[in-house]
């Protein structure tokens, strides 16, 4: 018999050895509640997430409602705040109903799982963020990953089902910032009739009309054959997902979606502060093409300055960086210079390259952008080696 | 060539008449912030939910950091919140570190596919949650699903693999809320040099000293082969999840699990939250030994009018129902008394039977234990057939 190992995590302290060699460590590194820098790196994208009505809200539903939902939203955890949310997510995006979740990851691994099954086909995009990969991972469906942003792919892929199949892809894709092809992509599903499920945690209140999303603007909005996800901790600056889609869709989740069924629901500060940042955003619709301005300025200057930027097809704006060790220490000058930015090195990122990512928002002054433009290029890589 | 369906949703048209046909339709019902219902059905063990510090503290979090963490936790999600709830809880519950996600289901798919991986072996009880079983699916580990409770399938299901291994389970089991045999458990993974994952939802806050949860209780706080899953919605009366445990798991899961790297952080209002409860809990131990009093209450009285109550461990009283629909009514009747049960059925049940699930709180009286039984009793379908 093999000896048994008797040190059941020793295997970590090799992992952590090889992520040093690597130059890959991950270290938190929390915030205090007021910082000197300027955020370019969080996802609230119309800067709602600390909007006096927003947080009067939350606080106001902690106080009435209390700190958690109590229960699965089966049992206690659906209040009136839930259903008020969903109606109101539903009518602003133009489908029949939502459905909200505790995060934009359970509201994915929802909709691939619940609508997927044995004997079906999951045609995935090669840059899918992770919630959906996971979900295709616990389907019992068949996946088939595609080259990314491909409707021939997703097309082909699908001419060699003959059972059920949906496609999935990122509206906008968190990584690189680039908008998935949506009408090729549902072209490709219909002629075969497939369902398209589009997670627009990217787009929702950026792109559309008003910010109504990317499916929206793509005038999939309502399609009989389509399903949406968007999560409620970007453009609306709070925590939580929805799925978005035809009745019988969200009856079927409510039914039988286990990470909704088995979980406890969305505290009522959240669905409160989602709710109120919603209205707002019906209210002052610039703030979807604010964002989308200041992600095009991002994205000019970075270019005019030679830098190697993806350009934005809503509010992420990423430069490629010449090595994950480079990126680091790129994100760390800008931080000395005053600014914050994402810095995504591999396994974040599905090609291997290292970036800085920046995220617009909508609250960021024309002199923002300067100083932060500034700030980049003077401390990215090529212009510090052509400077020594 | 097959025709392919135009219509990719109308299967979900027959598994809901399925579902019809079965009684096991479920629908969401919303609940008002003020009812008059005594709630018998929620997990908020502690009655700390609705607490005036508790709520307070999520009032006053959403005000001064946010209504959202803005980001995923390695890039601006982390905030010296989150930093002193992983430090409370890792010092509470007796172990070297800490980790807050955003939900417990989250904190459960981390830690399963985080401490396993391609050639290990997970073992994991046949009545676990939901939350595990979706872990294990995820992970590329092969899983033995083993006869409830018992070590010795766990011992034996070790025995014949030679690389890593990992037993999985629930502390309380979340339908009928019996305890897992932890001491026998770590002996079998002990013996075998595997690690051990608890899943303390339903046991963290009510058993171990203090309601230092139910590892804490069995001698395995700080050990350095066990692994412990938390959630902060259940007794601590908020919304999120920990992974408690040895600093190099912890750092570990920072590094490599998707559903913490790849998740917006847990909003600043429920951190602050559960934080609150935490420390309410540290100064009033005695709510865990009353929910316990009240739970064996519950089961006494339920017991003694010659119902099928299940010994409760911890806080969950569960008493079986002939069928499902005879669950549905009696939980109506229940409901129509005053009193607000959970009612668990197929396929939220490991075994088929349905029942009535009840939660003692902290926070009840001996008048409202007397008024549940009163109620549960007239309204039990033995009962009510015997009266006619
Ligand atoms: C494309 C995409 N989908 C889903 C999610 C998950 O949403 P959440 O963080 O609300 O769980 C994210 C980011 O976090 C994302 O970038
Ligand atoms: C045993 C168990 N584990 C995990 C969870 C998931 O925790 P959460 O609801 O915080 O996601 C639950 C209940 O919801 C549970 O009962």
């Amino acid at each position: 018999m093999t000896e048994a190992p008797r040190d059941p995590f020793g295997w970590l302290d090799e992992a952590a050895d090889r992520r040093r060699d690597a130059g890959l460590v991950r270290t938190l590194r929390p915030r205090d509640a007021v910082s000197p820098l300027l955020d370019l790196a969080g996802n609230d994208y119309l800067g709602l997430s600390r909007h006096p009505e927003v947080t009067a809200a939350a606080a106001a539903a902690a106080h009435r409602w209390g700190a958690g939902a109590t229960g699965s939203r089966l049992v206690t955890g659906s209040t009136a705040l839930h259903a008020e949310l969903e109606a109101e997510l539903a009518r602003f995006c133009g489908v029949e109903s939502a459905l909200v979740l505790s995060s934009g990851y359970a509201a994915n691994l929802a909709a691939v799982t619940a609508l997927t099954g044995d004997g079906s086909l999951v045609v995935s995009d090669a840059a899918n963020h992770a919630s959906l990969i996971d979900g295709c991972r616990l389907s019992r469906a068949r996946t088939a990953v595609v080259p990314h942003a491909d409707p021939d792919a997703v097309r082909q892929a699908l001419a060699g089902h003959a059972g059920r199949a949906m496609a999935v892809t990122d509206s906008v894709f968190s990584v690189d910032g680039d908008a998935a092809p949506l009408s090729g992509l549902s072209a490709a599903c219909r002629a075969h009739g497939a369902a398209l499920l589009i997670d627009d945690a990217h787009g929702f209140g950026v792109l559309g009309e008003g910010g109504r999303g990317a499916p929206y603007a793509a005038g999939l909005a309502g399609a009989a054959d389509t399903v949406v996800t968007v999560t409620l901790s970007k453009s609306l600056g709070s925590q939580g997902g929805a799925v978005l889609g035809p009745a019988r869709v969200i009856e079927h989740l409510v039914n039988t979606a286990r990470t909704f069924i088995f979980d406890t629901g969305l505290a009522p500060a959240a669905t409160a502060a989602a709710l109120a940042a919603l209205r707002l955003l019906r209210r002052e619709p610039d703030r979807a093409r604010r964002v989308r301005t200041v992600a095009a300025g991002l994205y000019a200057g970075l270019t005019d300055a030679g830098l190697d930027a993806a350009r934005p097809d809503a509010a992420v704006v990423s430069v490629r960086a010449p090595s994950a060790s480079a990126a680091v220490r790129w994100a760390a000058d800008c931080r000395a210079e005053g600014i914050l930015t994402g810095c995504f090195r591999p396994p974040s990122v599905p090609d291997g390259v290292s970036r800085l990512r920046l995220t617009a928002r909508a609250d960021l002054t024309d002199a923002d952008v300067t100083h932060t433009l500034k700030a980049i290029t003077r401390t990215a890589p090529g212009a510090r080696t052509q400077q020594r």
